[in-house]
């Protein structure tokens, strides 16, 4: 992302909801060391990271603290942020300067030798005999065994999938991002399908979109867009092939709007659409429809999915309908849990937010697809995209 | 990226630079893991890696063939892209249909059931007994400990730091790559520059620069844009900011063009420059260019970091100057061996990029830098970045 304004008040209601959680379930703390849950716990998102890929970030919140451990460069970006310096632990080497010497990130090189190091001494500043959970599932082999050598008393509970269902639940803050976030993606999905022209290339269309994604501050991730029969081959990037007369030219895109994922799709047809185009798209867009309508409170993830795939075949897709999943939670992570898939018991729960889709790749012949984002309500399901979800049509 | 269109020839070229590699080092092939080694490689880039974190790709090369491991997902787009289907092996499940279900990627669904069995089964397609290198700084153990169990007779050598080797030195088409993605970046940068005015925040600063970056089909990565105070943060996102009379305004951009690297930096002052702001930029730029003056084949990367270091000091920047490097390689990941650093012996080789760069981070007072990209040559250097690197003026 080019610029990060993630407002205040939604950073600290996300740790409020975390140390609700962490009452609940008689943990005195979470170790969290994956970017997303660090983003969650701290607010806190690493440029660094990005150019120096090795040097990761670990947040440690407690009931009344939060305790960072980063490299030396992620300091002052961090402390401009609002972390707190003295509950900053550094590692590695990297130098700013001051007058006199005197502001905290100059005092931090070589204070810790490594990430480990680092964590360790966060944890070393909870009460002895804490029980701790951990995101294991971000915690490399050799960083688990270092962390048991330098903490032997810390009982660490592996907790990767209770920290992905207290983010499952969006708070209202997150609920505006991610509605902010789909609505760029749509709105720059629609203005290529307006500006787009049959004699133009995939990547003059996906030029469009990004140009249309950045203007909103929106980070892009991917950007599929595919025509004829490269609209087949699902996650592809754009080419110089032509949009020709009778091409299905499908988009898929994603990426980030201070943090919060958008992944949407729209299909476009150049000129008319053949009986075929016309028939499959009427049945992928009435399984999702028929996930919307289905979708409440209680529903559990996998009828969904099944819903939509007995929808989409009596509707005229050749059946069977084969997919592995019919959509996802979406937040800090393109995919987050619950996915919508055939063994999904997970039943649905407000504020859950996720995207729906009903794909089909026919090799040979074309791909299509309509995704959509949403929230779940006390009732049913609130849209958070739903502009021109019907076969688009993409003119000479 | 939105699109992507590395030549043919390129492709070749690294495969063919491999081999000769591996030939001289006495392997019979090499097991490549990361995503830029992948790359390398096989010339494919999975758009589906984005979305699905945990969905890796290897490929294996040997003297005759390339044989490469990889999720569902990405068969059909790999195969799109020229890579051979009988030579793809494919873990996971995602249905690409097809009429008649004769086409390859239809075939592979539940072929393999993991990334470790699908790269097992590519291992025991190259002769028993065959040494391959590895790059094992990509392997996580716990995947290195199932390859030892699938291969117990495949002899594996860490070859990671070989692996840089051979990248490190670039073949021509990469740094016609490389000097494309650096003159993108020098252009966003330098637009933003000129459309920039006292008054504008840093986020409308970037986000010009994010707008000439994709209109290239570049893929942005990091658009550091800080002002003022900020500009001393180092790597930190622009915010709302405003730009004020004798603020500086640095600019340190980062991404891909076609998988290759540019990260470039320059730095501007709204309005006329105080004595201590130029005094101090002609250090730095000094230092910058005494780099270029020493970089010829031969010289070490140590002396190199160390003439940097003693200019910029003897040229009026308070000493010490503490930096931890001035420069790094550049390729198809951001920071490539060598580094420019206290304890770099390594010398310097013609076809060797590299981004020189002496920046300086004040907390209070202000950040500045001047970084550009090069390419070793037979005799000196060859900048692929030079336009106005001078302290450059925002006017109200």
């Amino acid at each position: 992302m080019s610029a990060r304004r993630i407002p205040a008040a939604l950073v600290e209601a996300r740790r409020a909801n975390l140390r609700a959680a962490l009452d609940r379930a008689g943990f005195d703390g979470v170790l969290t060391l994956s970017a997303a849950n660090v983003d969650y716990a701290s607010g806190y998102r690493s440029v660094a990271a990005v150019v120096h890929g090795t040097s990761p970030l670990a947040a440690l919140v407690t009931g009344d603290r939060l305790i960072v451990a980063g490299p030396v460069s992620d300091s002052a970006p961090a402390f401009d942020f609002g972390l707190e310096p003295d509950d900053y632990l550094a590692y590695g080497r990297f130098f700013f300067e001051s007058e006199g010497g005197l502001a905290a990130p100059t005092r931090l090189v070589d204070q810790h030798a490594d990430y480990a190091s680092a964590i360790a001494a966060a944890v070393a500043r909870v009460p002895a005999g804490s029980r701790l959970a951990i995101d294991d599932a971000a915690c490399p082999e050799p960083l688990r065994r270092r962390l048991g050598e330098l903490l032997p008393a810390t009982e660490f509970v592996d907790a990767s999938g209770w920290l992905a269902e207290v983010r499952a639940v969006k708070l209202e803050g997150e609920v505006e991002l991610l509605e902010r976030s789909a609505r760029i993606v749509e709105h720059a999905m629609l203005t290529a399908i307006d500006e787009a022209a049959i004699g133009m290339t995939e990547a003059d269309i996906a030029r469009i979109v990004t140009r249309e994604l950045v203007a909103a501050d929106f980070d892009p991730r991917f950007t599929v867009v595919t025509a004829g029969e490269r609209s087949a081959l699902a996650d592809a990037f754009a080419t110089d092939r032509v949009v020709r007369e009778g091409d299905l030219v499908r988009f898929d895109i994603g990426g980030m709007y201070q943090g919060y994922w958008a992944d949407l799709g729209r299909t476009a047809v150049a000129g008319e659409p053949t009986a075929r185009q016309a028939s499959f798209y009427r049945a992928i867009l009435a399984g999702e429809e028929a996930q919307f309508e289905l979708a409440k409170p209680g529903v559990p993830a996998e009828e969904i999915f099944r819903r939509a795939i007995e929808v989409t075949e009596a509707e005229g897709l050749p059946a069977p309908y084969r997919r592995q999943h019919c959509g996802h939670g979406i937040g800090l992570e393109v995919y987050e849990a619950p996915i919508i898939r055939p063994d999904a018991p997970t039943p649905l729960v407000p504020g859950m937010t996720f995207c729906f889709e009903t794909p089909y790749y026919e090799l040979g012949w074309g791909g299509m697809m309509v995704e959509d984002a949403l929230v779940v309500t006390e009732t049913g399901i609130r849209l958070l995209s739903d502009r021109r979800r019907e076969l688009q049509v993409i003119s000479a």
